[in-house]
């Protein structure tokens, strides 16, 4: 049995960054104490989760790649023998700004970035504001712990881009995430939302039969803009190749270490070889935005 | 609130195929009378599951569409006002078979038939030599009762079928499903393999903000190779466009019928805009059969 050990770290943030760094890098050592050797953090761990409203001064809290944060995480992943895969707000040009996951290798290089592809805009998520949509493609990044395929937040509700890095070889898909509740939304529409996200992505492991890693933040933070704010649901989990839940948190602040058997995927393909009977001839539509 | 009333019905069959069609058309019968307006059924409902080998003399169970089913089945669908979805094993020509889903309309007519795209072949499930693959597409059938995705059994672990039946409009997905497991499996395997088949069809509701009504067979068909058979699972269920439950059936025989409100698809869609967001630019690998 080949086993990966993986860390998942969910925490509440603050206004302060250098607080909330710190939190993340305390994560990642507690997780590689813990025998992990792969860590992945939440989406945009490093401040608030900002998109709540639209200001031209969150810009000033965006960095380069690399940057200060690579460079710490960098220099962590080698002191400690991880990879980490965190989420960062990318400034790549005056002007022009990503939701970027960045892979740490264990030697503290950059492994590769992901430049958020699916960009969200509902109430308390101007993404679109913020980010422009990555020009990257759904491409998975190799590390010393496998073919990584990395991806953010929204694009967790897209199934193709989990089968196309899946498709590419991706051995984990790995989803940094901020997702939350409003606060005046009911429980049982809180609960659907809830396991909707959850059913999501297991169903990504399911149809590519590959493991799937999901990290999301914890705590309320409130609306600048004086709304009931977004209650960060939490529930990072980690399921195997056949969507089978390996760990799952709850809504509280905290890091953890789980064991994937690296080898089921080969097993599980084997089983329910969906890879082989796709009918690709049929699948060109999938191209056009609606088909009318 | 716009209600649609959808029966499903799973049950176990014989040798007897009379019989087997005698039970799906009760079955159907009970479901109108609580009111049901669409009435779904499990696939190849005729007859066992004869695929579990590969054996000439079955080719003559198959059925040409229009045929007997069809007939029989029209005249319930005007008898009782109901729309149908049934499974049958459909002789094209001579050589040439397809395992088919075929829409009856309130009226008695063929609203439209759908050839399962996607073939399996498993030990016990050798589809392969039975069935052509279907080639008329994703396209939905539209009926009275609305416009439906009607898929067939293994295409439900495809997401490219639901998605490409959601954006040519299809308001349910349906799938008529045969599945079951090998009795030689443990208990931890069996239940990741359901777990896996209900996450993996609630997510295509979830993807699309669409319900989804999946009916599966019950009951345990030996192997005339003297194999251990399969134990069909049923587990029937219907979701709502969040993936939420809104029916789930056991593994015994039953009949039942549920509300679908039909008007939720457009809420959710406008919460969990996903259609406005695919990046199409960037999905044309989809249509290879793999990235390398």
């Amino acid at each position: 049995m080949s086993v990966l050990k993986v860390g998942v770290a969910q925490h509440a943030c603050s206004g302060d960054l250098a607080a909330n760094f710190e939190a993340s890098l305390a994560a990642i050592r507690k997780a590689a104490a813990q025998g992990a050797k792969l860590v992945v953090l939440q989406e945009l761990h490093r401040g608030l989760y900002f998109c709540q409203r639209e200001s031209v001064t969150e810009f000033d809290n965006a960095e380069t790649i690399p940057g200060p944060s690579t460079d710490a995480l960098g220099a962590l992943a080698r002191e400690l023998g991880v990879v980490i895969v965190a989420s960062l707000f990318e400034k790549r040009a005056a002007g022009l700004y990503h939701n970027t996951a960045v892979v740490l290798e264990t030697d503290g290089t950059i492994a590769g970035v992901y430049r958020k592809m699916h960009i969200p805009d509902d109430p308390g998520f101007y993404e679109k504001f913020y980010f422009a949509p990555g020009d990257l493609g759904f491409t998975p990044i190799d590390t010393s712990v496998g073919r990584l395929g990395v991806l953010v937040c929204w694009d967790q509700w897209f199934p193709e881009a989990a089968r196309l890095m899946a498709m590419a070889g991706a051995e984990l898909l790995i989803y940094p995430t901020a997702i939350g509740w409003d606060p005046a939304d009911d429980t049982s529409e809180q609960t659907r939302q809830r396991d909707a996200w959850v059913t999501v992505q297991r169903a990504h492991a399911v149809a590519n039969g590959v493991p799937v890693i999901s990290v999301n933040r914890v705590g309320h933070e409130s609306d600048p803009e004086g709304g009931a704010g977004i209650q960060f649901w939490g529930n990072s989990f980690v399921a195997g190749p056949q969507g089978e839940l390996l760990l799952e948190l709850d809504l509280e602040a905290s890091t953890d270490v789980v064991d994937i058997d690296m080898q089921r995927s080969e097993h599980v393909r084997r089983i329910w070889p969906f890879l082989r009977d796709r009918r690709i001839d049929a699948y060109a539509d999938i191209t056009k935005l609606y088909r009318d």
